[in-house]
């Protein structure tokens, strides 16, 4: 029987020299690769109590919604600068080169709330961290936070430490 | 009982004056919301067979994954040009001004596949006939396309009018 990471397709080089991308749309583009994806992400919800899903643009709304709606939650769409059309709070984090910065509309968290994070891969954990300011700054709390993929060697969960956090599938590399 | 319409927030003058801005966070951030958005999107395709389900960038993902997820079909994103690490081809359209790209795997849709489009909004219909095209030139067959709201006033309907075209809300103006 196939799990959920012989599903994943992994293009060494991509974007550079030295990183092997790991392509989740072989995973989703097949029925039984996305039900062992949400079906994965969902066992490791299994025993926490949460009221709402937040995921960061575009590919945490893959992995998030379907989370959402399985657990009759509300999704939380985290949005680069601009695309979100009410009033919102931003948070900017460090890239390799620059910064980004991300938002979240001021009314989609309510305080006491109890808020997880999906989203698809953990690397240096800079998006999220960003994400959890946002979240802790309107009063959520976040119980979790679970990736589909993680790359242990960027050490993103150490940065994460005083977080619960976890990932379906982890690469001990970059 | 609340619809699901009740839940999508009117915003006037947005993104400028005249246009009434239909902004989708504030239904998708409700459990009940989320649930009667994919339930009536669910409800158009009750009796349509497909194969997979294909979602344009980035919240035809919000709607498209669960649906995906609940009929156990796979998910195919179509993204703006250069998100995607595999071999693609792409579609250019007509925006207002100047024009877009967007872009699907090669190996995502199999010639014979009957595919549903999902997405939030019907506007003019611009970028669901890019991506008809391109799942036509993979050798998919369209066999619906649904949307969560339509803004009839735009006519994007008589654009698609070979295709079995419905939406779950339908506001008459712009």
């Amino acid at each position: 029987m196939k799990k959920v990471e012989d599903y994943v397709r992994s293009i060494p080089d991509f974007p550079e020299k030295g990183i092997i991308f790991r392509d989740i749309t072989s995973v989703i583009q097949d029925p039984e690769g996305l039900k062992l994806a949400i079906d994965g992400i969902q066992n490791l919800l299994k025993d926490v109590d949460f009221d709402v899903v937040v995921g960061p643009e575009s590919r945490g709304f893959i992995f998030g919604v379907p989370i959402a709606y399985n657990n009759h939650t509300g999704f939380v769409p985290v949005r680069k600068k601009g695309k979100l059309p009410c009033e919102t709070i931003s948070e900017e984090y460090a890239l390799e080169y620059g910064t980004a910065t991300i938002e979240i509309h001021k009314d989609a968290i309510q305080p006491g709330q109890k808020v997880v994070i999906v989203d698809d891969l953990i690397a240096t954990g800079g998006t999220t961290e960003a994400a959890i300011h946002m979240i802790e700054r309107l009063g959520g709390e976040v119980v979790k936070v679970v990736f589909l993929m993680e790359l242990e060697g960027l050490k993103g969960r150490e940065r994460l430490k005083d977080y619960d956090v976890d990932a379906v599938i982890k690469y001990p590399g970059k």
